[in-house]
């Protein structure tokens, strides 16, 4: 499978941020944690703190076919983006939306998701597990189709 | 009339996306079908995904004496964004709001939109039209100054 | 086109009422304005401040065939009228919704609209502009059909 | 791992529950699923409609050590049942919240957990594969220890 | 000290906007000033109305050990950004919200600040008097470390 | 018994009306199969677009004691009118509201009735039978008083 | 003074309604009690249920030079009316709302004014007092202008 | 028919409570007083004051072909049983929503059902006699079908 | 008449606060202005700036049989103090509550007045003449004790 | 005195659940340091973690002259059952709600109690004490009575 | 033990105060029956209806240690005052809330205590016995510390 | 200058309270800090922990000329104090609110301010620095009038 794994605001900052709390993995290690978790999979990695950059990833595979999945951790974004999940309605592909903490047993205002509503599914409060889990969700989905 | 036509989020992918739902056609086609509607006007035509580019390009007109009506279809930011509203009451040019669908007839939180308050008026709900009708009120509003 | 014009409470005070915010022109001046702008057309005007008869008059329209298209400018029953939504769903013509001011720029109560659910579109903020454009707007949905 | 599966209210109708929705498998079909895709696991099967009786099979394993891992889906209850929060805040093993459904994508009143907030994570929307999933994340939580 | 000011969405304009209400100063005046008033401190002076190029922007000082405090003014991102208040989490030196105008006295979507529980302090209400107000108040928590 | 029938705006236009989902039937066949339901009562059938229409039937029957239950469909007024409900609350005699559709099963805003609390009970969601209920139910309270 | 007094909806039923709780006096007498405590003005009383009659007798006073001033029980429109409020915006004399029972000890519902905003002032829970109360009001305010 | 007839928390104390208030009739009296009222009818009657005893009977009838409507009375669990609503979801058979008072005229918590939106409708607030216009509702659903 | 008059905080500073907006009158040519007005009844006037205060003032009374009426301006209290209204209620006499603007068109949080539901009813938005009128008002409720 | 105690949800598990937090006493040791603590009255203990066990545990108590107070502390219930309260208000005995911890002091959805209103009174935050007090308190109303 | 017994607004009218409601036992009563109740105990009494009076009673016990347990029944500035929990926080002896009434079956606005999440716990609902159980309340707290 | 300093209730007992928490500086020695730090000022200080108290002290410097700014720390009252607000209204003189804490940081009902909106600006988050900082934002007030 060719999965597309997008990564919004802050997450760049995985290592370098708060490292008692979030361990000294950086994004580029999670990257390679999937490689070498899932090694017949092709990945495409895509981060950005732009709520604008990530609309036009998701646009560039809405009409590119070699894509078999897509994840996506929308970090701040996932509670307040009308415009992403207007983008994420137009991707026919399966879409796991990915957290790496619980969001329900976290502040108030993170309770609720305005993007999951337009995936197939949510996984979240696992650390960088979610990722892993969230690959074997696409491939479930994927064997579903 | 020399006039700017902002499209937000998403709107570059008309005519790629759900095609069942909002037909085949572009915003090419949509750029090309003001431009034929009325080929006595000039058009800057701007499309962004990113909430900064739009403010920005609200920005050069501030200044800038030859534009003589603005209208926009901010998409998705349109129920969120506070600092488009804030460029847009800087802008001292006939201003209108345009949406392809009629948002009071969509789910709940469309049916709010904190950038109109900024605009002189609203078009929603003709589908392309909306941009025709758009036209027409810069017209009026400019007619009326 | 043959087009039936409501126009809801406090209309029919145009122009006897704080002429120096609505100007001096009153709802005959409105009526001819919208014949001269549009010779081609007729014209169906209805203006009342009952509830029940704008009702009514909605009802007339269901099964008459003659009518083309409808524009409403409901007032104060805008805000509040689930009895006009209810009429307005069995009216199988393009219906426009109305407003000479832009509500979404006034006090809060007036941002939502109860009737608008149930009509194409909304054309709001452009003082007696607001009709012509509606009038296009009619033709641009009836141009659709 | 020796894994509970706790299923809530209407979870044993699986199958012959709208089965053009649902499919026809049943909550048997559910556990040997699981029984066959992890074949290293022991699996305790447990199914209530009673809020009582799943409080109680989650103060059994309050002090059982066999027990590595639980998962549950709380159906109806999920929304409502601040005592189940109760007991799963007693429970210190690794625990996963499994949904059938993507519940953000469904009523409203469906978008809020008062139980997920007790657990570690949460898996929604991916079918009879949640469960695959949950005990794929088990796993993982277990491997962290 | 070595001091970071951010200024958010439509700061660049200033001077070029609403000169009756804002003034005839401009955001180079606004820096020109700070660095007068004190001339013995450093400033790199950042503005950007794309979120996403702030957020990073404050991501190159939470490993950079070079700067000794910040302070921001997020323009109409404050009310609406979860993202940044994620990325200020980061940023282990005095951080100072700054607001030109009192945000408590204008419109009721202004009176609640998502950014501001993420700093120090918040400083609002007293013009482009405000930063230099900010920058007393890193010297001051400065101090205190 | 004599039996008051009050029907609220749109019914009227029963069987005119979206007759694929309403059905054929209009309120005179409505009213006939009141009248062969139940030959011995003698009914009293009352429609009106007009809020206070109704208001003023109602008041035609607080002293005018040949009337011995009333049953009332008020249509849109149901979740909007206090001045119907003061009303009701003056006729001393059994009173039902009826309503052919479910109201629980629609919109939110229908599932709140203002004019409920001044009847004795009611009755909703069973087409015409509604009617034929209502006027069960008040033979029943008729022979409790 | 020429004074206009304008009773609501059920206020017609005065004397004929829960005699026990609002005693035997009819709107008759009430007009009596104020022509023969006030014997020196002349009062038009007007009563309706209609919303559009009461927004009508309001329309005839915008422009009529005679009448000095006005009060008026909105009866429960008080609580719901957006067109009625409109009304009185254009009546440039003063203008008392009146009421009978103090609706701040009755149900939360009737705590809320919408037409009191558009009235000089408003006078509330003296009984039939409240309109002697609301006459020599509006002498005070005559007297003032 | 065979009509099930399901009672829920504190319907068994029926005649023992409030006698005042409730009367001296038991449920017991309640069964046989509708046995009597349809002797033509067979009746399965379930009480019981567990949600997952309700849940149960509920799925006992979603394959017995043998039962043609249901009525019930689901007393405090109707204001808050989201499992209830989903097992009323499966049952493919007429449904009615019995209460013996008007909880429209009650307190404000017992305004709102969430049981009755998965019910084909809702008779409330005639005592007793909601349950023989529910056998009734019932006989007219089963007509229809 | 022996009549107590309370007013609350900030109506000592009558006349030395925005006489532009107040007028240049006293809290002591207020008192003149009732006394002279009506020179048959004798006045206890009370101000304070303290809630307590205020209810100590309003204790003394409930017991001493020598004052028949009182009114009462509760100033910011109005909307925030349960305390003064729980003493309102010990006072067996007739009590008006006054307010010198229309509440109802000022702030939201001036809509709503905790105190009024204690007293027999409201004067509100005639200036210095609502206290006229509250003498007026305790008049006529003393003739219909 | 006859007492009977009932005990909700997760309160068997006491002493078994989070001991660092809650002590290592548990339910038993409960019911022995109120038989200690009272010697002269005769208890009657009951727990249970089902809505619908305690309903029936309330109701046999209805018609049962032989107790003669009942506390209660309906854990997770507390917040959501109002089928427990219906309950509780049959029954014409003294009854004390207890809480262990202070409930206004824990999370917002712990403030509210839906079952206490239907109690004589309340006693939250005493820890075991709060049964000892509990007992005291039903002696006190029993003198009362 | 040296107790602090601190009664807020309107308690020094226990006795004068609707005596068919409230009884004709006075404030002094219900400190002599303290004393009386519990000789062993020496009691500091202070009422007052003064916020500031309130606080400052507090604060004086902050520092003096002789002082070994407080209760208190703040009135109507439980629901209000953010001040007294502000003194409260400070205060480190055992602290229990008194109401005489059950502010839970009481109106709405009454539901919710502010000043109780300062405080140990909270006895409401059983009259002058509240107090009689507030110091057994302490007595415990005092043995537990 | 001449400086008003206004502190609300609880800051009397700074340095007595939780010292691990806000340290052992006193009111005092805050005093002393801003006299010693600002020695060409001359300040009144008042604290006061009564509402009413504060309000009095704010209408001295109403018409006083002496006073050339004021800043206030209103301490619980900040969050529910209209007639503070009111009386700040009055005085026209540069002030500036204070918070030695983040109020923004805090409980949910400690991120309103009801005096704010009538203060020029406000500074909160910085301890004793806080204050130090509104004097500085006092002169430049100063300097701007």
């Amino acid at each position: 499978m060719n999965i597309l794994v997008i990564n919004g605001p802050n997450l760049d900052m995985l290592g370098k941020r708060e490292p008692e709390k979030y361990g000294d993995q950086t994004l580029e290690s999670l990257e390679e944690l999937l490689r070498n978790t899932y090694p017949d999979h092709s990945f495409t990695f895509f981060q950005s703190n732009h709520e604008g950059a990530i609309i036009e990833e998701i646009h560039k595979f809405v009409t590119y076919s070699d894509i078999d999945g897509a994840m996506a951790n929308f970090g701040g974004f996932t509670h307040t983006s009308v415009a992403i999940r207007d983008a994420l309605h137009m991707l026919n592909i399966p879409k796991v939306e990915i957290h790496i903490t619980n969001i329900h047993a976290r502040e108030a205002f993170r309770h609720k998701s305005i993007t999951a509503g337009a995936c197939n599914g949510v996984i979240a409060g696992f650390g960088f597990n979610s990722y892993i889990l969230g690959v074997k969700a696409l491939e479930l989905l994927h064997k579903d189709q």
